[in-house]
């Protein structure tokens, strides 16, 4: 049986191009004593995807040459270990943007289903777990402070405002169009919005924020948290979640010139994250944004885009900003014949 | 009587000049009811100083054409208040830099004598408490771990690093010169030091920080910073406490440009202060200092000026890096008449 896959060919040093990836067919490979062979149902694109490729994160760097990875929801063909079944559902970085692939079960993650199942692509997956841990444990916004995002449309920040919502703040997101804005506002219930291409943004954000910023979570970096430094209150934190701006592209910017006077000025805090630091708190986690998921409190936005093909194309997409919300790529038939109700509350 | 007065006549745009100082000399001042008449022994002085005359601090600007202000060691010369009594020692930034001043009891903070005075400047002083709380409260080495301290032969600097060996931890200074490296080797104790002048810094951090840095007690910013972000460990800690690099001049420099990213990669944590957001702590951390003085366990390295006359050419030495220690001005004779043994304990 035949297994299509995607690599990377070559690592690229300005913006990704179509032509960095080529697709390839392979058989469906055999899984050996203590492997699983996994189907991949859905497909993760982040914005780190591109970020491997620079070398510059928390994995080695990506070379060409290999099937480009990346996390999967995928449902198990067949097992030869004692605890994973054929038809169980895993989370998985060990198969990455192909039909098929063997994983060991320590390189999976057994997952509750929850449909829809694109469920675990964003809320219930790292998206939900990095705002969860992000905004919780690092910006720790009381009732009432003002938090405030970037890339407030994208997949992690959406879900960002919402569980600022939840605990009470008052939620502003940054995003880059009129689209992206009124999703934010009008369907999210984020009580104000600023268009990071406005003209007078100090103004916007001033304007959005008249008590100043207590938190700041920023997927962005660049010049729009130097922008941003302006605005925080004393005493306020800023959660580095990811730096989009600066991932395609073969140089870094210059840096924010007001770090670190106005960290001084303003006792403010910086902090950087990688949820995996937390995932002794997963269950924890996924407990709590199920259950607001299921009364409603979070609403998960998708991008959905159909075959294996298109994954490139998407991660493209992503980069430029054109997606909103969760970017999934629908790999595979969905096991759950597209049940679209929960069968199982966490 | 007279009273001799620096003014700052205009602020600067870009280095500080002479002439952007001026002398003139008033009567001194009589005291009003429920004032006190303040005689300057010593003044301290400050990279802070500077900052002022830049707008982008903590306090208001500063304009031209008033009485330098500036903390300063005063005796207590007449009073009518009911709790200060003449003779009594007091700390106070309400004087400047002048002979005399008045001030009222809200302003001024009664000081147990600790022999020599210049103690009450350095690590009894401002200083002493900035280095306490910015690596105790910010900074929280554990015994074993390394921090890392620029401007380490400056006034706030040359502390961090002795408190830093008190608690157990293994201490790299950063400094300029090889004057200033070789003091805090060989007088303070320091366990490895760093010029930032070297041609290949990056190695030259590598070599003194063999595993890695745990907390960097900033005193410098700029690109100093950006350096040493590249030699951090995992979950480190940056104290900002100061960025002398960029007082001096018109435009702020750029910014560093592994800000975000490597504070994510890293999980690192900067958090900036202001050591009077630990007002109500000062007792606490004075009795501590005066210990660790008595003991031996910190020795203070004073660089004094004599004559307010020298003030000026004090602050454009320190900016230039030409200090080794605590700026100090001798402006007035020492009430104690030069004793040297502290008559009283903490």
């Amino acid at each position: 049986m035949r297994n299509r896959r995607i690599e990377l060919q070559s690592t690229p040093s300005g913006p990704l191009r179509p032509d960095h990836f080529a697709e390839s067919v392979d058989e469906v490979p055999h899984p050996a004593d203590g492997e699983l062979l996994c189907r991949t149902v859905l497909l993760s694109i982040d914005a780190s995807n591109r970020a491997w490729m620079q070398g510059r994160t928390y994995r080695d760097r990506l070379d060409g040459g290999h099937v480009m990875p990346g996390l999967s929801l995928c449902e198990v063909m067949a097992s030869k270990t004692a605890d994973i079944s054929p038809g169980d559902l895993v989370l998985t970085e060990a198969v990455g943007w192909q039909e098929y692939g063997v994983a060991t079960p320590d390189a999976v993650r057994l997952v509750q289903p929850y449909y829809p199942l694109t469920a675990h692509m964003g809320p219930l997956g790292l998206n939900g777990l990095t705002a969860y841990f992000g905004l919780l444990e690092i910006g720790r916004p009381l009732p009432g402070e003002c938090v405030l995002v970037s890339g407030a449309a994208g997949a992690t920040g959406h879900l960002v405002g919402q569980v600022a919502h939840v605990i009470g703040a008052r939620v502003v997101g940054i995003a880059g169009s009129p689209d992206k804005l009124d999703v934010l506002e009008n369907k999210l219930g984020f009580d104000a919005t600023v268009s990071h291409r406005d003209p007078n943004l100090h103004q916007a954000l001033r304007s959005a924020c008249p008590d100043g910023v207590d938190v700041y979570f920023d997927n962005v970096g660049g010049e729009l948290l130097n922008s941003v430094l302006a605005v925080m209150n004393l005493h306020g934190r800023i959660v580095c979640c990811g730096a989009v701006s600066q991932y395609d592209r073969a140089e870094v910017a210059q840096g924010p010139s007001r770090v670190p006077g106005m960290l001084i000025t303003k006792r403010l805090t910086m902090q950087g994250f990688i949820t995996s630091d937390y995932s002794d708190r997963y269950s924890e986690a996924e407990l709590r944004l199920a259950g607001w998921l299921e009364h409603d409190a979070i609403t998960a936005l998708d991008h959905i885009h159909d075959g294996l093909a298109s994954a490139p194309a998407a991660l493209m997409d992503l980069l430029a900003g054109a997606n909103l919300g969760k970017t999934i790529v629908r790999v595979g038939h969905d096991p759950s014949g597209g049940n679209t109700k929960s069968l199982r509350l966490y």
